[in-house]
């Protein structure tokens, strides 16, 4: 029996072991799915970091034609960045051979805070069959987190959770906690219009302020890829089968 | 308008700003229904503590027959305390002209941890419309706070502070946030029995199987009694009207 359990805030990953567990991480406005996009597309790996100082130290390491420093603050793109963290902008064009290196607000930080779960997965709706297979394939306990909105609970992350954790039970059987449980209900009652749930949390309000509307529509998309961004080495890289 | 924000767990609290807020903590299995049960039952006060340690020293200010040492851990009585966390046990006999030292697991902490808000109210299923009025008359932003099992999720409290959430909207023009909304949807689906949620949740089961089910049915009553614990100065009193 599987046990699924799920962080409803990062801060709640310090409650938990992380010893043989399969994390999933969740940010899908935006940077789960950004990321789900960018490694789709033929990035060769994101180097997930907390602030944009340590982004643009680690690029020094890189020649200018092999990186990408990718991110944002509420929402938009950091000055002098090559890339902001819309999904739309992560084009073949754009990523293929290159590195990302960055930093969002909530789930690069979020992606780092359980490199000491067994195996990290990114995951959204853009990934949920990739993800749901390759974590359901590894057999540990899996521990779903959402990354949130500044430390908060943030409606979409626990929706597109619900949505892991309903497919993850259907795959194996599962021992559900109070978080599994409690997102599962809600993913359900936005089971048939899941852009709205994302159009109607306040982090997608916001977004949708600032001119992003088209990513929350975007996001919404379930299985538009068949990639599991996995983290290997702090490094997030393209998991072959 | 007023806001209405929710603190799935504790740790989320560190997010917020406490300024200008009212604070209602809910620890619904058991703490926060104990507490209205004492209150009711003429307790003068209720001393909140973090520790057994910090208990014990407490209670070496007063005099035996004006205190008793109240709490429990793993949901027992502590060993060599006056009373434990059933409601049950916290009848007029016991109680009335009483100071409570009480430690419990995770409701006295959460309790102490929003101690900077403008206001601290004492809610649960038991005092649903006494504290839900008590909150809307101060006027302020509220934000409930789900107290959570170990700094986890805890779903018998999101669905009580959906019901408060609900209540509180339904008397005042509110801006929801998205722990709010969540906990309003987490509510409507047990409605019809809130016993079922409160006995479906990991800590409803552990209570069961250590012989504590009528505490569940109990703590599920709602407006059972008409009192606002409230903070005042560090302890739990009776907010008279």
């Amino acid at each position: 029996m599987v046990r699924i359990d799920v962080a409803l805030v990062p801060q709640e990953i310090e409650a938990r072991s992380l010893s043989g567990i399969t994390a999933i991480v969740i940010d899908v406005l935006r940077a789960s799915t950004t990321i789900a996009c960018a490694i789709s597309n033929g990035c060769d790996e994101v180097i997930p970091t907390t602030s944009v100082e340590e982004a643009v130290e680690i690029s020094r390491a890189y020649a200018r034609g092999d990186y990408l420093l990718c991110g944002e603050r509420k929402g938009e793109k950091i000055e002098g960045f090559d890339l902001g963290n819309s999904p739309l902008e992560y084009t073949e064009d754009q990523v293929r051979g290159k590195k990302m290196i960055m930093t969002t607000s909530n789930g690069t930080g979020a992606i780092r805070a359980v490199k000491a779960a067994d195996d990290v997965i990114v995951g959204s709706c853009w990934n949920l069959s990739a993800a749901c297979g390759r974590a359901v394939s590894l057999g540990r306990d899996i521990l779903v987190v959402c990354a949130g909105e500044a430390r908060k609970f943030a409606l979409e992350d626990a929706v597109c959770a619900g949505m892991l954790c309903e497919r993850i039970a259907s795959m194996v059987e599962a021992d559900a906690s109070d978080g599994c449980l409690a997102v599962r209900r809600l993913y359900a009652g936005f089971r048939d219009d899941i852009e709205a749930a994302l159009a109607c949390s306040e982090h997608g309000r916001h977004l949708a302020r600032i001119g992003f509307a088209a990513d929350i529509a975007a996001a919404a998309q379930v299985d538009r890829v068949d990639v599991v961004p996995v983290l290997h080495g702090g490094h997030i890289v393209r998991k072959f089968a």
